[in-house]
């Protein structure tokens, strides 16, 4: 018989295991994983600080009970992997509970090891009351110190400072929030980033914009967030200055790392080493709009690329194709999502882009509770292909920008978007939708 | 000078006016609509009735006065055209205030004549409690009527008899509505219809299924409503049995009809008379999925063409490519949507349609106010294709369906949604988003 085995339980471990154990029932599979959670929503954790998710165990899909007794799928937490050597096919296994080290063959490996936060360099996250969010117990920790905490700063401007900004307002708790340049930098231009700054300005956070961090001090029991430009004192800190690939393992393996650094995999999720897969936010992927490797740490590519490494381990066929960039997130009540490339990502990229901002409404003017909308769009003027878009707004953004995004996917052109046949009714979309809208504007000046 | 005359001022017809005069400052554009109205959005209507919506005139986009001073467009209503001769390029008008008729000549003539309601043989609309919905005429006098009215009987389970359905129960009527096979039997195969048939039931909507409308009766000062099987006493009647083209005019002229019934247009919407164009609710199109003619009586798509009409009249070279069957609407709490073809649909066309249904969650399952959501895909066995999507469900609805439409525009297969790269954040989606385990599921049967 077979064995797969996964290092880390997380979204694309999991969906490796339990696809290929699914597929091919007399694979046995094995997950280790270092933290006591398997299967869970790290996204979630900013809601459970907030108080609108009530218990961490609710962010877990399945139990490791679940796994092991209903799917037959043998998960290990609290074990963590200290070394491989891909010749012999062999795992070095450490039990944190025991301390125990044992040694497993395998015939398929996936890494699964996910990311880490990006921390500076000579920054101490060791110390009492700085904390970095990327696992449950990490949610645990914040959770239970800001019950203590009236003043939190947030380092980062991501979707993980945003959504803690969020969670610690509705707490209640003052937020500085700083951030390098602005909000969303990464993926968002600058004027659609200015919707969120109106909002958590609307919501009381402390934004200090154009701020660099330079450390974080403890002094006399107090902790004091340093910028090169002031000093806030603050009862915690959270670095949220983004994720870099957890390559550690891998690179000791001899595995190829990719431009981006994190792991270089084929459509199959195949690293360099044979019988070596890679999934989730350890591994590279592709720009389905720009055919250029990414660094695209979210859950929903994770979870799709271990559920493609699971079924070619267990004899399928699968590919994955790459990412558009979509994201979503929730600032207050402010709705922001994106797909595809921003105008400076475009740009960068050597794309002739052209760009349309309108404001438009979500329902019929003449329904009650239309909400404005601000639609970015952007296209190549040589080929008239959208290249992507981004959309804030009170409702109905999330739905707009995935369909823009199978757009994207098709190769729409802004003519194309001129004449797609979305749908119309009073409560949901004005009958010329923003999105044409802005593919009309966009075409007359093409 | 040239002149473009317009007959009709709804959607279509002003949207052609508006943009041939954009387009074209010198061109003289007059817009001869039989009604007090122009530029309104009939869809508004139910929610007027309701009560939502306060003023008629809130269902106006656009003034008269607008069109005339603002976009020098010569817009009169109360007129309707009589006659057309397309050999010598003249326009017979009555004007409907004083009676007087007179002719004016076109070098371009736009037929906006729209649809008219489907009314059984035999039965007088014009007899006092039994009403069609098609003006915003006629929702004054429905909304009139109802004041008094304590029980409606709705003949027909299409939109407009179901958004009325629920603006009658919300003003309190007891309300029985009459549908031979199920509601939105056109639009949605037997398995969707059941959540509305659901809703409907929810709220307390005596819904007589299986039964054929015969007649309408007033014995004694009060209406009869008479089917196949029994007889309804009743306040007032709609008949919303459908729609069809409102095409007198353009058969008195020898303008050729399509196999819809509806005025055969090319993708410049031109008819088959030279100088002669047609769109909106009049007009023939193409389902972009089918290949097929067909007449579809939609408000986006009237505007469409009569945006492209209006162009390619002032010089311009729009085409309009067809629809995909995008439709959207509110039946109480269920928001329900669909694109492309139902497997009704899909087999009588011929194709090897698989189908698969699910049940899943509008948000993350962690995440307060989650609602569940019934999607229903439908799919070429051959090809993989998608060819078309039903949903029902809470939220979240309308920006699924649309996505697919956008699937659809671009003939992505289901391994192509499978992969197709939806935003997620646990307020607006489950990170495995409906859309794509549908696609899973269907992925494995194929």
């Amino acid at each position: 018989m077979a064995r797969l085995v996964v290092v880390g339980g997380s979204a694309a471990g999991m969906a490796a295991a339990a696809k290929a154990k699914r597929v091919n029932r007399n694979l046995e599979v094995i997950v280790y994983e270092r933290s006591r959670y398997v299967s869970y929503a790290p996204c979630g954790v900013p809601y459970y600080i907030e108080g609108l998710v009530g218990d961490i165990n609710d962010l877990v899909y399945y139990s490791v009970d679940y796994f092991r007794t209903k799917r037959n799928i043998d998960v290990r937490v609290r074990h963590e992997v200290l070394d491989v050597d891909p010749k012999a096919r062999i795992v070095t296994v450490k039990n944190l509970d025991d301390d125990q080290i044992f040694e497993v063959e395998y015939d398929y490996l996936v890494l699964a090891t996910g990311g880490r936060p990006l921390i500076p360099e000579g920054v101490d996250v060791n110390v009492e009351g700085i904390f970095t969010l990327r696992t449950l117990e990490d949610g645990e920790r914040i959770k239970a110190a800001c019950e203590k905490a009236e003043s939190v700063g947030i380092v980062g401007g991501g979707y993980t400072g945003l959504e803690l900004a969020e969670a610690f307002r509705y707490r209640g708790k003052r937020v500085t929030l700083i951030q390098r340049s602005y909000p969303m930098r990464r993926a968002l231009d600058p004027k659609v980033s200015h919707d969120i700054i109106d909002e958590l300005r609307r919501h009381d956070v402390d934004l200090r914009l154009g701020e660099t961090f330079l450390d974080v001090e403890r002094r006399a029991g107090s902790l004091r967030l340093v910028t090169d430009k002031d000093e806030y004192p603050v009862d915690m800190v959270i670095l949220a200055m983004g994720v870099r690939p957890n390559v550690d393992l891998a690179e000791r393996m001899g595995v190829e790392l990719g431009v981006t650094g994190a792991i270089r995999v084929n459509d199959r999720m195949e690293t360099s080493v044979e019988g070596v897969y890679a999934a989730g936010d350890n591994a590279e992927t592709i720009h389905l709009v720009s055919g250029r490797p990414i660094y695209f740490p979210f859950a929903p590519a994770a979870n799709k690329m271990g559920r493609v490494a699971g079924d070619n381990i267990a004899g399928g066929n699968s590919r994955f194709r790459g990412v558009l960039g979509t994201t979503f997130t929730k600032i207050f009540d402010l709705h922001v999502g994106r797909t595809g490339l921003s105008e400076w990502e475009a740009k960068a990229l050597g794309f002739d882009a052209t760009v349309v901002d309108i404001n438009h409404i979500s329902r019929s003017h003449y329904f009650p509770g239309s909400k404005r909308m601000h639609i970015r769009l952007i296209a190549d003027r040589e080929s008239h292909r959208i290249l992507g878009g981004a959309i804030t707004g009170g409702e109905g953004v999330a739905g707009r920008v995935n369909t823009l995004a199978a757009a994207l996917w098709g190769g729409l052109t802004v003519e194309d978007l001129t004449q797609l046949d979305l749908g119309y009714a009073p409560p949901f979309a004005p009958v010329w939708d923003g999105l044409i809208i802005a593919a009309n504007i966009m075409l007359r000046e093409l």
